[in-house]
């Protein structure tokens, strides 16, 4: 019996996390959970589940959760040290971890640090703090397993190779939900169009990334530090089906591929049994029903994050930090109807165009490119 | 130095396999030729690789040779027990086995009782004794690397997956160059016209087998005993670009694919370096240029050999040693215009009718029934 945390447990990636539990329940059982604001879903996880500790985001809330929780047992913690203290705990097999945005970064760390098995969804650590990480998990012999489906197909293709074999690896995209209108008609889409993705049921920050593309951006970068290749040997292309979700590319000219349905349950399941497998009981993948997988190039004019992004897995150092940065604040406005759709890629690109490269090499100095970003951003959205 | 011998060498694998050995000189040396009647090819390939030993299929082209070889120090030797010899040499290290049709059972036999590294290109040789080879192999260690582009992809998807994890293995087929025709357009097709395939440039037999799609079908019995899989865990795909040359469905939802050029010269040089890697210096596949991989039910109504050949998968024994005798001769009588295209697969059908099944444990009970089963197509063939 495998004993699991679950960090970011009541969104998309820690639901599925937990279906994945219910259908494996004789082999893995849960231990903590951290949750945001959605008081009333970790009551219901924590009724079905019986962790032993759960940490919510707001002191407020888990002074609530307190009063709610009927099972007087359970440890009840708060804010960024509740998390953390969930991510080390000494009886954790599995640390799933899948809180959205930079916020995720100390409790991955955590997790890392403590030598722990991490799945990990939450990607925007890798991007702002790969070297960290991973030198962090050489240290403490952490495995890290990505929950990301096109990171979790390129991790399976590359389990009996060596890495100097690999030519290129080739994240595909769907391309979003406005992969075929022109930029003249996306500009003005609303939370709500962008919303709709065509493939992927996910949380809102990774589904609007999806519409600009930004989140195949940030997983360039997530892929550069994962698996430790050039930024080079990484690339990206449109692939309107979602089903071959990853290439890499090998140098006697073979290509391995992972494909699946585009079902989160598939790479999370994956990252928790790895290196075992185990059923999921899908349907299961009907090429001849789909008839055909197309593929296609990037067109980084209609999507210019792409094009920031590719800057900033080349620069390196402190600019993924600010790129991140600047790409979690904007993104907050346009759900919030700050800012057009097209306004999004305009702010990060201000916001890169003012930042001064430098070296991050501790937590501390990730923070401060972090904050500084978010503080310039602010005042770009401020100004338009 | 990898010493290497080539059963075929005159033959398209055989001379693609020289082609890898060329490109690495400083990890390959030939060892040993084996070739059937091209003299002139076998000399040019002699004085180019300077082997110690080759064998010709008949005494009196050896005899020939003979006379015509400069180097007085080369052994020459003929017939199956020559093919033999150099198959199971002391010195080899790998032992290429690409003689078609059951021809190369014995001499892959040879190697594999040698305990050697044996790259297989020859699926007769599994599709009428699989049970045998696999065990011979167990007793002596000898490794058997698939050289078929659809075996090979499976064979490097699989490499860090337990047997139990896999649900099915799919291979793909171009659907040779009577895809996209009718039956009755089909049926009166001229040897020149199968022979102009799509997609790959092979010898003669296993083009026309490409045409008929037996090919595919003997390539599922292939599979079934290369890998060790149940009938029912294989499948078939048409995929007319090629690409994807097979599909491996594991139980959790994923599937991996191997993917590549169309160009033999990629599984023969996986299946020589294995388990390394080299450089084969091919342009890379660009899926963006090809822009869909399409992917079709087959239909064995169109294609009947299909139907034979999953039956024998699914009886074993004798069945597949039948089936693939007869249609050895019903090719043979096709390329030599003595039965139109649709008659190949109608004098198979007729000589596995009256086909009893037994056990076929040795090589003796193999041979008999390939024996019987060729008079008794040939008296088909007769009566037509």
């Amino acid at each position: 019996m495998e004993r699991v945390s679950i960090l970011g447990s009541t969104g998309s990636i820690g639901r599925n996390t937990m279906e994945v539990i219910k259908s494996l329940a004789s082999k893995f059982q849960v231990l903590g959970l951290v949750a945001g604001r959605n008081i009333r879903l970790l009551q219901e996880q924590v009724d079905r589940f019986k962790p032993r500790i759960v940490s919510l985001e707001r002191k407020e809330d888990a002074e609530e959760f307190r009063s709610l929780c009927e099972d007087s047992s359970i440890k009840i913690l708060d804010g960024e040290k509740g998390a953390e203290e969930v991510a080390r705990l000494d009886e954790n097999d599995v640390v799933v971890s899948a809180i959205t945005g930079i916020n995720g970064l100390r409790p991955t760390l955590a997790a890392v640090r403590a030598g722990k098995k991490v799945a990990l969804a939450n990607k925007e650590s890798m991007v702002v703090a790969g070297p960290l990480i991973q030198r962090e998990a050489q240290k403490s012999g952490a495995r890290i397993i990505p929950v990301d489906s096109e990171h979790s197909g390129v991790f399976q293709c590359l389990r009996k190779e060596k890495k100097e074999n690999v030519k290129k690896v080739v994240l595909t995209a769907s391309g979003g939900p406005f992969f075929r209108i022109s930029y003249e008609e996306m500009k003005d889409k609303t939370p709500e169009e962008a919303l709709e993705h065509p493939r992927w049921k996910m949380g809102e920050k990774v589904t609007i990334d999806s519409a600009t593309l930004m989140n195949k951006g940030l997983e360039l970068i997530e892929a550069r530090w994962l698996f430790g290749l050039r930024p080079s040997q990484l690339d990206i292309l449109i692939h309107p089906q979602s089903m071959v979700h990853s290439l890499v590319e090998l140098k006697d000219g073979s290509v391995l591929a992972q494909l699946s349905l585009t079902d989160m349950k598939i790479p999370i399941q994956f990252a928790l049994t790895y290196p075992e497998r185990e059923e999921t009981f899908l349907p299961p993948l009907d090429l001849k029903r789909i008839r055909a997988l197309e593929f296609y190039e990037v067109d980084s004019d209609r999507f210019p994050l792409i094009k920031l992004a590719r800057r900033a897995l080349e620069e390196g150092e402190s600019v993924p930090v600010a790129l991140n940065a600047a790409n979690e604040v904007a993104v907050e406005a346009f759900l919030e109807k700050k800012v057009k759709f097209s306004g999004i890629s305009a702010v990060v690109a201000d916001a890169l165009e003012g930042h001064q490269k430098r070296e991050v090499k501790t937590l501390e100095e990730i923070f401060e490119v972090d904050q500084e970003t978010r503080s310039v951003t602010a005042h770009i959205l401020g100004n338009r």
